[in-house]
């Protein structure tokens, strides 16, 4: 498990064993149940409960954008902002040649399907900045810019509250290159 | 001395008795030799060695652009970075009413004077991305965007190189708003 080291994995082995019948059945139930009704959303491949997930099922999302993340948490990351208010879809990870992970094993096919289908203006680029991020973004923009969808991307540049000072160069010198008219 | 507390005081203090004559004297020299040589350059306002600093001096600017920075060492942070080849306007600081700094304890009328003498095209406000860089971004770009000339504004958003996860809310949420189209 993530996070958790032999000893704190002896620890909470002690804590089992030390609790109640009724707590250890508790969390036995739970782990199964969240397996078992947990599935991925049909639409965007976020986890969900219902049949469509939560964000696919309101009524009150932007349906004309489509923000494409790698992971269902990079959706929770995105939800705590309330600075998004469009859909999602989520590929299930990054193009990595070096892990041979191609664009056919992400939900490429799936994404096409829905701006083939659904109302979209804007797909936001929304992997991470890194190698493997900006990679799959590029291959998806010049996917999606010939249907004539308009493709953004994260802005890149210091963090609020930061220090030009303590910013590493190449974000400094991201945040110059992608300087916005005020 | 930054970054020098009582131990390193201490340690450095025997250092200096404890090395010959000319070692002294030599350190000694330089101290005096750089507040008598370096002086503020009188245009930008940055340190400067000879009449104008390196930057003014320079043949190779794009003198149509001009970054204004609170400090001496945001020059050297943004140099650093190779992403910009305009010139600069040294504030001296930023708007800080806490601390008692106000618009006309900076080089504001300095920077006004040479938007009316220069060639000036754009203004790329490059303070801190914290409460007294944006005030003072917010407070040149009310002066400066009525006399025709383009301000921007250093970008906003993830590290190059960071993960979503890890970013807190108002950045992401930043660099979300400030999406670039591709």
């Amino acid at each position: 498990m993530p996070g958790i080291g032999p000893k704190s994995a002896q620890r909470i082995a002690y804590w089992i064993l030390n609790s109640d019948w009724e707590t250890a059945m508790r969390l036995s139930d739970a782990i199964v149940g969240v397996k078992d009704t947990v599935h991925f959303c049909p639409r965007c491949f976020n986890y969900a409960q219902g049949e469509l997930c939560d964000i696919c099922a309101s009524r009150r999302r932007d349906e004309s954008k489509i923000c494409v993340v790698a992971e269902p948490r990079d959706v929770s990351a995105i939800e705590r902002t309330a600075a998004y208010a469009g859909l999602y879809h989520v590929l299930g990870g990054v193009i990595s040649p070096l892990d041979g992970v191609g664009p056919d094993d992400l939900r490429v096919a799936e994404l096409l399907a829905r701006l083939a289908d659904e109302p979209v203006a804007e797909v936001v680029l929304a992997t991470n900045p890194n190698i493997e991020g900006e990679t799959t973004a590029a291959y998806l923009a010049r996917l999606i810019k010939p249907l004539g969808i308009e493709v953004t991307r994260l802005a890149s540049g210091l963090p609020v509250g930061g220090d030009l000072e303590f910013a590493d160069e190449v974000t400094l010198g991201r945040s110059i290159e992608q300087r916005r008219t005020l």
